[in-house]
Formats: C-alpha cells, sequence, structure tokens
C-alpha cells in the first residue's frame, strides 16, 4: 500500500504544482492502481512514475471541479493507446458520466476496454475481497465525496512448528489446511485451523477527503485511519475566507486528524498563492496541533506500514 | 507575428513532445493571441512562455481528436480564474460546441467573459481590419481542416520629402492625409493621398493544416505561404502506414511545401515512437526534397519576417 501525489494544487496548475491527482498503489494487495480525482495533465504526471495505465482499475471521483476531473478523457484515450484491455470503473458523482461519454463521443474514442461507472451517494460504494471503500458526503458549495478505504483483515501465519509436533510435515497439505477450516488427513486426524493459525493481521485504513469546509461532521468518517488525507487549501488566518469557499486551513485539518485519533495526516490541495518556500510555514501550523504531518508535493510517495 | 509551438506530438502525450497545440502570436497586429488546436495540457504549456491566457481571442481546432481538445475546458475554465473578460470565440468543426459547454455545465464553471462558436465548413470563416481566415477540409477520416491565414496588405508610408516640397509642414495634418483619400487643406490645395504615399506592403500568409493524408488537393490551399505547418507523424519510409492512419510522411509533406511554392516549411505531429535523436533523420529527410524546413519542438518559437 503506497500512494503518488500526483497533483497537490487547487484550481488552477502552476509551474509548481499540478491540479488533484492521487495514485493509490495495491500492487502487492491486488495487483492494481486506484486513482483519487484526475485533474488535467495526470497522464502527464503519470509519465513520472513507475505506474502503468493499464494497472489502473478503479477511478473515484471525490467531486466534479474542472481541477479533479479535465484529466480524465485523457488518460482513458492513453490506457487505450497503450492496449489496456481490463475494465475500468469509476466512482464519482452524478454527472461524470455525461461528461466523460461526451467526451469520448466528441473525440471519436472507441476504448479497447470495458469502462463502466458507479454513481456514488453515503455509504458503502465498493467491496472486494481485500477492501471496503465508503463514501461521505462533506460541505463544498457542490456535492463532494470523502473516501475510506478499509483493507481486511489478513489471516494470520500457520504455526508450523505446532503442525510439525503432531507429525505433519511441510508440503501442499499446508497450504490446504490454511485455506480451509478443517481439514481431513488421510491418517484420520481431523485439524482444525483455528488451532494452528496465529492471530490475524488488522488492515490498514486510509481516508481521502475530496475539498471540504471544515466541519465536526467528517469526525467520525476519518477516525483512527493509518493516514489521513485532506485538503488545506489555505494558512490558518485564513479561516473566514476558507469557510466562505467551502475549504479548509491547515489547521482545521490537523485539529480532524487529532479529534479523529488518525495516525498520519498530509495536507495537499495547496493554493497556488503559496510558493515553495511557504511550505514549511503552512507544516509547521499544522504541526503546532498535530505532529505526525506531511505536506505534499508532486510526485511526493509515501508508503503505508502494516499495523 | 511569431509562432509558438506549444505542443509537438501526435496521439498521446510523452516526456519529449506535449499533445497539438501552436499559438500564433499577433501582438503587434491585433494585441491578440490565436491558438491553433488545445490539446490537454496547453495551459501548462502556456506557463513556460510570455504568453497571457486573458490575450488569447480566438481558438480555431482543426478537428476533434481528443489530443486536439482535450486541453480546452481547462485552459477556459484558467482564463476564467485569472480574470479574463474578454471576448472569445472557438472556430471548430461541427461538435465542439457540445463538448465545451457539457464540460463546463457539468464542472460547474461559470466564466468571467463571453464566449461562443463558430462552426467551421470550407471557405472565408473569419475577416476583420488585419487579417482573413480561411477554412479547407483536409482527408483525415473525420473532418480535419486546415486553416490560412492571410494578413491583409499595409498602406504605404507617407512621402514625407514630397509634402514638405510642397511646402506642408509636419504635423496632425500629415496624419490625415495618410487616413483620407483626399484632403482639403485652408488654404484650398487638394491633396490626392495615392500621390504622396509609398507602396504598399503585402501582408503575410501562414497556413496551419490539421492532421491530413497527402493529397494533391491540398496545394492550391497552401499556395505561396510565408510559412507552411504541416503534420509528419510518420518517416519517409512509413507512407503505407501514414495512408491507411490519414496521416501523413515527412517527403509527403515537404513535397506539398515545395509544389505550393511556399516560403517556409515547418513540421510538426511527430509520433512518439520517433525519440530526440531521430528528430535530425526526419529533418534531413524532408530537406532532401525542400531545403527550408525545420522541425518543431515543444516551445520552439520563430518570427515570420515581412514581406
Ligand atoms: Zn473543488
Ligand atoms: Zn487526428
Amino acid at each position: 500500500m503506497e500512494i503518488y501525489f500526483l497533483g497537490t494544487g487547487a484550481g488552477v496548475p502552476s509551474k509548481e504544482r499540478n491540479v488533484s491527482s492521487i495514485a493509490l498503489m495495491l500492487l502487492q494487495e491486488a495487483k492494481s492502481v486506484w486513482l483519487f480525482d484526475c485533474g488535467e495533465a495526470t497522464q502527464h504526471q503519470i509519465l513520472h512514475t513507475s505506474i502503468k495505465p493499464r494497472k489502473i482499475n478503479k477511478i473515484f471521483i471525490t467531486h466534479l471541479h474542472g481541477d479533479h476531473i479535465f484529466g480524465l478523457p485523457g488518460l482513458l484515450s492513453s490506457r487505450s493507446f497503450q492496449g489496456g484491455d481490463e475494465e475500468l470503473i469509476i466512482y464519482g458523482p452524478n454527472g461524470i458520466k455525461e461528461y466523460v461519454l461526451t467526451s469520448l463521443k466528441v473525440s471519436g474514442t472507441h476504448l479497447t476496454y470495458p469502462l463502466s461507472f458507479v454513481e456514488i451517494s453515503e455509504g458503502k460504494i465498493m467491496e472486494d475481497d481485500h477492501f471496503i471503500v465508503y463514501c461521505k458526503l462533506l460541505e463544498h458549495g457542490i456535492p463532494s465525496y470523502g473516501f475510506r478505504i478499509e483493507e481486511k483483515a489478513k489471516p494470520g501465519e500457520l504455526l508450523v512448528e505446532n503442525l510439525k509436533a503432531i507429525g505433519i510435515k511441510p508440503g501442499p497439505i499446508y497450504q490446504q489446511i490454511k485455506q480451509n477450516e478443517t481439514t481431513f488427513l488421510d491418517d484420520g486426524k481431523i485439524i482444525e485451523r483455528k488451532e494452528f493459525i496465529g492471530p490475524e493481521k488488522p488492515g490498514r485504513t486510509v481516508v481521502i477527503l475530496g475539498d471540504t469546509r471544515s466541519t465536526e461532521k467528517n469526525q467520525e468518517f476519518v477516525q483512527d485511519a493509518n493516514l489521513l488525507i485532506h485538503e488545506a487549501t489555505f494558512d490558518k488566518d485564513k479561516a473566514a475566507l476558507a469557510h466562505n469557499y467551502f475549504h479548509s486551513t491547515t489547521v482545521q485539518a490537523a485539529s480532524l486528524a487529532m479529534d479523529g485519533n488518525v495516525k498520519q495526516l498530509i495536507l495537499t490541495h495547496i493554493s497556488s498563492r503559496y510558493q515553495h518556500h511557504d511550505a514549511q510555514q503552512l507544516l509547521e501550523e499544522a504541526r503546532q496541533i498535530f505532529i505526525n504531518t506531511e505536506i505534499a508535493y508532486d510526485l511526493f510517495h509515501v508508503s503505508i506500514p502494516s499495523n
């Protein structure tokens, strides 16, 4: 579980920060990459990473503002051009399908892979063998969602020494014992898995919020996450501006991280009014409230350690 | 009259070449910039030039393939964000209006300036005090157009010495004489402008073709241009491939420049199969046919000298 920040700016691209996109790398867990938002030139940013567009099989859209979606038609086309053939699913608010299908139709683009859409609303929007994704409506003037990605717990390790102690030698049978609740051996022995397996490993939780005003209502949704990714469009002194424009400040993001007892906070969606040398100041403000904070920059890469 | 090549690649962006866009700088002639095509991340490329988005008041779209239009919604939004308030007109094939308006509607984008559309077809599509623009349908599978931009001739210089010789001293009267066919002086003299003005200065002609197969039918349209900008998606040995995919080779573009008696040829829309070091080879091929050829690269900048 790794994360690439592909674009960390707000509203318009600058030389320093592209508009929003985050890649959640699940290559070990699910052999795939999930994208969260896809601002213009996200595919250009991907050229500077190890990400292969054909490995992206889910794209989650927080909200429909242009700086979060205008890179979608180009990325979808290029994924096709590069020979992607696996299905791609786009999860997003009502309107995303119309935007994408109109763009593809007008440009005469015929994709080489199946494309489908899931219109999101609050609650569980996806579950597979490894992950569950929940959605929450935030406060942003237009519908803007947060995504809570919960990794399922993994079964514990087989207690090899205990098996050997009762005379079961290593071989294909070990895999069978691990995969089944009960295994019947040729010699009549009955093996209950729970007696030969260590404690299960709890999964990790990542919460990625779309653009949002600061509100207590977001706290439960981020609770106890391993990583919270939160916008910080403004510095701490611009709370009124942030409120009026449905955005958050550094300190508001940090307070949510603190109150929600998350392990780590990463700030993104930084206004282009802040230059490179301002980033340290923004970071310091947040760390006054929540020490385990980082501020993202384009192509910033972070691993989420196991629990 | 200057030209910036903002994107010179074909189909998909690469690290070396962005997708198509060309800026025709008419700051001296008309205090404006015209854009030809607007592939994704054109606004990003503009960040590396002196071009101000609010100075762009006309955008011409050759055809609707994604690599020529997917940068439009972002550029229009950013022009608004940066406080542009002058009207912008988009000239393009049927479909461009639906694409742009859907993108703006879905993303909730409200522009700060009037936006209008002109659906193009063959013939004269625009005329103002300084320029006339003609359109021609090319061969590209979908409707793809070329643009011929003809600068109008400028009136010659006032022959100051001749005016002085008949006793008319420099002053506001000179401007009056220059602007009117006939001027009546207070002392009863009648001045016919044509007797006191030098030869008019012929305007320049730039022809920018959209993606096209090589065809003799394009020759008349490019005839005698000061500058022809032509796609060269493939090298000279790939004429069959070029034909099948409705594109041109280096040598085909050069032959058109030769047959059309243009002054200069610039090749663009280079396939990403060609790396940086291949460009010289592509250029040499074209120069075998037409010596005054250049190959564009991203941010390549060229001035078009007066006739
Ligand atoms: Zn937003
Ligand atoms: Zn094309």
